[in-house]
């Protein structure tokens, strides 16, 4: 256990540094790529609503898996956002994305921040914590959402 | 750093233990959400085999960030086989999932066993290493398909 501890920190670390190299044979896949990406953070973002929320009954355990999960999905879909990805397959995403992208980064990394954030509060295992934290990680998804992604 | 590495530890542990509980709204959910999860492990799965087939130059840090995503990406997509999933969107999933489901757990087990040695081997930074560990999980990967996916 105490290795796999270890592998997973070093994993963590790798993940957290973010590939700076987007490698996608094409755009079409790192489209399909961050939406994938999006999709799975969003549903266990969705399954900490609910609890946030009181549409499902806290459980303290099923909330920090699912943070977890969130903060580490949202290192993930950025490098996907290279040049020439702006079409190539359906996407929501704004040309701003582009054409604006120190503002852009800027939202990124907030969601970041947050989701790290969610995951400590679920693992206090305090339901008045995670939903300060989940409505301020919210926040940053319906921000970033209003600037760069179409209705 | 302490605190951040910390928590992945227990961000880790969370995922590694598997939410037990399904909870898509609806089967087509579920089924978007294990092809998604499945194509970021793809994906970085291509990457980790180009290296390891000298189609890309070897780059140790690289190697082990998308094996590290591999690892994490490889706990995910099993809760959403759940009974119901077989259809509601377009899936290869092949029925033999839902009748035989002891064998299909075997191999699913198999890969997140395969993917963590992936990740051990490429944080030793060999080349060696990981062509012989890459190649162990891609079998994990050929014979779950050749048993439960589609062509």
């Amino acid at each position: 256990m105490k290795k796999l501890a270890a592998f997973i920190v070093t994993a963590a670390a790798a993940v957290l540094s973010a590939p700076a190299s987007a490698q996608f044979a094409k755009a079409e896949d790192a489209i399909k790529y961050r939406q994938s990406a999006f999709f799975v953070m969003g549903q266990h973002f969705s399954r900490i609503g609910a609890m946030a929320n009181g549409k499902a009954p806290f459980d303290a355990k099923a909330a920090q898996e699912s943070a977890d999960i969130v903060a580490v999905m949202s290192k993930l879909p950025w490098e996907a956002f290279g040049p020439g990805t702006d079409k190539g397959a359906p996407t929501k995403a704004l040309p701003a994305i582009w054409s604006e992208q120190a503002k852009y980064k800027e939202h990124a990394d907030k969601l970041q921040a947050e989701a790290t954030k969610l995951a400590a509060a679920a693992k206090t295992g305090n339901l008045d914590n995670l939903k300060a934290s989940f409505g301020a990680t919210a926040g940053t998804c319906k921000a970033c959402h209003d600037a760069f992604r179409s209705k």
